[in-house]
């Protein structure tokens, strides 16, 4: 397990330092992440876009090897990938106290119950894995190759995102017992709801009408009301672009 | 949370049930987990591809609403992704005894130390995120339309799956500290060789030189070696095809 070199006690005690893109939407989970447990961080930006893509300059891939956003240096440790940041943060952070500084849910990324916590995790897992990856800029890119006319992209795009959302929406009736709960999972937010949000974004971006989903479309409009959520959005970053 | 219906105390001492397809490298995952955990399963088979796909069908649909192997019934409990599962039952199976019974490894699914349980996770997810998704069945169909040419799709797959591997030698070297542990984190197997041993299968599949990834090749090596390995491979599988 790599550390980072020269760790020592007083470099441990530093502030954590998020690598992220304002419009990453897996930074965007991280950040959600932290501002929930009420972990202050640096914001470190990397420019997916500029010169053909900050990510896969020698010394960000040294860090994150896929050339992916967003990578979380905590603990004297690099992180790489949210699912595994989520997990890192939730078994590091029962810290009494915490709920108060993150200003909204409990505190804590997954419910304490154990089928209420692979729920959460299911849901996380089914956006990021089976709908996020697949419309991805690098695979979008790809998909809409040689040409890369944006009409293809937004095919593309749009296809695995909407039939991504109906199957999430039945997800989700399962897990809010077909609407009973707040959020995802529950009445506080969890690492679901913090994976949904982001996704959201996309699938409006890319032209889905996500008024077709209305656990999704409530849900997200619960989250967006938040102090924690209108702070980890992408306008809100450092790196922001009109 | 969706419980099975009817959930008594004697169901839930039920067997867990697993639906697999012989060849999914997502169910491969499990079956490894339940291997190395010595959990003994009825294997149902899903059949991916006879009749347009049997996950595609309303009975099974209503388990995993995604129409993807796997799903596990456990505890009363229909879990689905691979990832959630896998945190599921290591959450879950901390029984004394269970490591006699997986005969090989220690019966767990991820290391004691933290930062090890970091890195096995990276490895998990980057494997479960960035190269598996994009390689999927549903997803090359759709590469290689409209014609579907054969050549299309080895051409996709070839390419998420090279590029991946190089990505994951990288983080293996660090997760390995350049090779000195057996396994991709430590000497143990964990959740990491779970995902890494079926995405190799995948690569080998779509004619990746897998030889050029001298950590990968190595611990695939050693993993294929052990009985566990060698009892949840496609080719042991009720289902499998010659």
């Amino acid at each position: 397990v790599e550390r980072d070199e020269g760790t020592t006690a007083e470099n441990m005690a530093d502030k954590p330092a998020l690598y992220s893109y304002w419009r990453s939407s897996s930074a965007w989970r991280v950040r959600l992440a932290l501002g929930l447990l009420g972990v202050d961080y640096e914001y470190r930006a990397v420019h997916l876009v500029k010169d053909g893509g900050e990510q896969h300059k020698a010394d960000y891939t040294d860090k994150n090897s896929f050339g992916l956003v967003p990578t979380l240096n905590i603990d004297g440790l690099e992180l790489t990938e949210s699912l595994a940041i989520f997990e890192y943060l939730h078994e590091t952070s029962k810290i009494p106290g915490k709920a108060a500084a993150a200003g909204s849910g409990d505190g804590s990324l997954l419910p304490d119950d154990v089928a209420e916590r692979a729920a959460a995790r299911q849901v996380a897992s089914a956006i990021a894995t089976n709908i996020q990856p697949i419309q991805n800029l690098r695979v979008l890119q790809r998909a809409a190759a040689p040409g890369g006319e944006m009409e293809k992209k937004v095919e593309w795009a749009n296809y695995w995102i909407s039939s991504g959302f109906e199957a999430l929406e039945k997800l989700l009736e399962k897990t809010t017992e077909n609407g009973k709960s707040r959020f995802c999972v529950g009445n506080n937010v969890t690492m679901a709801d913090c994976f949904l949000v982001p996704q959201v974004y996309n699938a409006i971006r890319w032209k889905v009408d996500v008024s077709k989903y209305p656990l999704i479309s409530k849900i997200t409009a619960e989250c967006e009301a938040l102090p924690l959520f209108k702070a980890a959005h992408p306008d809100a970053q450092p790196d922001a672009q009109p």
